[in-house]
């Protein structure tokens, strides 16, 4: 690349914006991180260190971030040069609308503004800019420096040019944006994940399994399955030869009916109260930071096999 | 072992039968397959030439495949002296019942007796037995020679020592079964497939995604996610330091309104066609063999690298 080394201002600290630092500084980016947490430049060295041995192969070794990461506690200052800014503040949409404000008067009128909000869209985000055409939602999931997607949606307001520039920017950063074609409460992902968490619920309380033996039973299954191909084409194939109009033609009607038959379960102090004591049986006897670095660890895992697996395909 | 080779004798040679006389003879059990079909030898060499590369690490040779099979169209003559029964035929109730009815007249008393069945309990299938206390469901997945989970399922009539053998059986052939603590329709993981397959196709239909692009954003995030951690951990480390606790007192309400949002598609035709169509786009330029060949290579590859990780966490 003869392009100038472009600076990615993140804003926020947490979880994901420690994830998109790392990530960032993987792919050689000039970092530039917007907290007002006096000790951010400890937290983000922390964060780095517990990260980078989680990135994607490839990317550039932790010994040169130092030289690529800077810190500007003032938000006017952290965006006035950048050339795509991150926001990851808490989920909390007056907060957020006015950071927006903010950051649409002092930004360059072409840089790229992407949150990661996992809640709001671009419409909702950008009703105080005077220009919010290039507000776009990257929505990660956790941890970003590791787990792929980043559903992008956009708005009424927001330019097509900013979503195709959305796409190329987390490309460059190894990730795989999925465009949503029109915005939806929650995106998508997020809402698979409500309905299985709905039934799983409705499965504890009714105490056909623990919340052990249900991550058992997912693990051991259809999270194995969705990890190689997603639901649609595992349902194809599990019409044989006749594909997915064989596996509809003999189960449409079944499907409905058994939909009626999934749970509604109130989410009541009891329901609580029994997840959160089952929850302290499973996990109880390991740390935060032991099962996060085993769950990094697997899904990198996960992440090389998968590759390698891609590239048999390609040469078969 | 001691032990003389235990004889299974597989009914029906369907995907699952066949998945499963691979899988049992890769750990070295006598196999006598029962089908009435005429090609059942030829059905069953070519399921096994296409299976066999998918069968776990430290399994035997092919080569010795033959000296282990056996074929006997006669269900009286093919369950006389089985130790353990394995049923594999169509989800059809009188069907499964007529047949069950038969085996226990037939069959050795101390032989374990298992269905695959994937919608009926062992109170469901036994009521023409004499003595059900032997039968218990165990419900394996598509490949069963690769994805690991068995849910097992008694009813009131089984037999604890049975449900224990059956524990103990599909251990041997390198399964992780899974004890439902109280039969419940459709069992556990297919009720939250079917949860994660409304919400999806709520979104076809809203059009905000395709059906690759669903795919895709489960294959790069929770597919991810849940082949490495179970719904529950995820969101536990979802709470950060606090755990599912944090987790429930900052989304607990969300949680059940979110709820509410989740769609409840009708699968009318409309419905299917936009489906079909969109599968078409998506699989139609790729041969039923060659996706399913890339599926088990790529879930052989995870579950290799998930073993791989869990050596590493149990070093570290």
């Amino acid at each position: 690349m003869t392009q100038q080394r472009r600076t990615v201002t993140v804003i926020g600290t947490g979880t994901i914006g420690l994830g998109w630092i790392t990530l960032f500084l993987g792919y050689g980016m000039q970092v530039r991180v917007n907290s007002r947490r006096p000790e951010a430049p400890e937290i983000v060295r922390r964060g780095i260190e517990l990260s980078a041995g989680h990135l994607p192969d490839g990317t550039g070794d932790p010994e040169t971030f130092d030289s690529l990461l800077s810190f500007e506690p003032d938000l006017e200052r952290a965006v006035a040069d950048a050339h795509v800014i991150v926001e990851n503040v808490p989920e909390d949409l007056e907060l957020k609308r006015a950071l927006f404000a903010r950051i649409g008067k002092a930004a360059p009128a072409e840089a790229l503004i992407l949150s990661s909000t996992s809640t709001f869209t671009p419409d909702d985000l950008g009703t105080l800019m005077a220009d919010p055409s290039r507000l776009v939602v990257g929505h990660p999931f956790n941890p970003p420096h590791v787990v792929p997607l980043v559903e992008i949606v956009a708005g009424e307001a927001t330019d097509r040019a900013a979503v195709a520039e959305a796409v190329a920017f987390y490309r460059e950063a190894g990730r795989t944006p999925v465009v949503l074609r029109r915005p939806i409460t929650a995106f998508a992902a997020n809402r698979l994940q409500s309905a299985l968490l709905r039934e799983s619920v409705h499965l504890i309380r009714e105490g056909v399994v623990t919340v052990q033996e249900l991550d058992e039973i997912v693990t051991e299954s259809i999270g194995l399955r969705w990890a190689t191909i997603g639901p649609f084409l595992a349902f194809h194939l599990g019409g044989g030869e006749g594909g997915l109009r064989q596996w509809l033609s003999t189960l449409g009607a079944g499907l409905e009916q058994g939909w009626e038959l999934l749970g509604r379960p109130p989410m009541d102090e009891e329901t609580i109260a029994t997840l959160i004591a089952q929850a302290d049986d499973a996990y109880g006897d390991r740390t935060y930071s032991a099962l996060v670095r085993a769950r990094d660890t697997r899904q990198t895992a996960v992440l090389r096999a998968l590759e390698a697996a891609a590239g048999q395909e390609q040469a078969a």
